[in-house]
């Protein structure tokens, strides 16, 4: 069922200084921020040669990865995209196998403009994950 | 420098569980059990059309990931792995941008059978770092 890793997002506490460090210190090939107001979240994308790395920082005043920074104020992995060529029928297997949805089981469109539902990380090895429909 | 993503790492509080999971659940294709005791980690990997991802569980009584696993129990994403050229090369360039390198900045063969070495966390945005010579 899954399929690529789309990406690894990393929650960062200074989006400019790890942009940097990615691009000087480990040499990668490193966007620009783009922010993502529905999403509460300014991204950079780190392009390597078989996936990305999403670097994520808090947009706005109800970011979603503010309290995950409160909690990990040096930052931290914050969670894997797996890519699912149907996310309905993704989502409706993972219920069938005890997997929680989060936010109510209906996907919405993410930050790449394609379906996304995230799963409970206490059902996955303490690991959030993503389902991007590709 | 930094190449491909060779993996990501996610330490599992029940290899056995995780396995079945990621097979059933997750519908992707997921090798045996793999002891490596010179590691003090037993491995599963999974085989994602562009990437792998390594389920850690661990061996013997100084294994490297019982620490974190006491602190989540649940588990959690342990690390990234990215891929390097030359390893000694990256090394002394990452200590010269100021980057700390774990284990005295001797590369050891890691689980793989290649060199690898792993970069302080906090240098990283709370993301520990390996970096394996392909």
């Amino acid at each position: 069922m899954i399929g690529r890793l789309n990406h690894v997002a990393i929650a960062v506490p200074d989006l400019e200084a790890a942009s940097a460090q990615y691009r000087d210190a480990l040499g990668a090939t490193v966007g620009g921020p783009q922010d993502e107001p529905d999403h509460g979240v300014t991204v950079v994308f780190i392009e390597l040669p078989n996936t990305k790395i999403e670097l994520l920082y808090p947009l706005g005043e109800a970011s979603p990865i503010q309290g995950f920074l409160d909690k990990n104020p040096s930052g931290g992995i914050h969670h894997v995209c797996y890519e699912v060529e149907d996310i309905l029928v993704a989502r409706d297997h993972l219920i069938e196998t005890g997997a929680r949805v989060l936010g109510g089981g209906e996907p919405k469109i993410g930050a790449h403009g394609k379906p996304v539902l995230f799963l409970h990380p206490k059902d996955f090895n303490g690991c959030l994950i993503e389902l991007e429909q590709v």
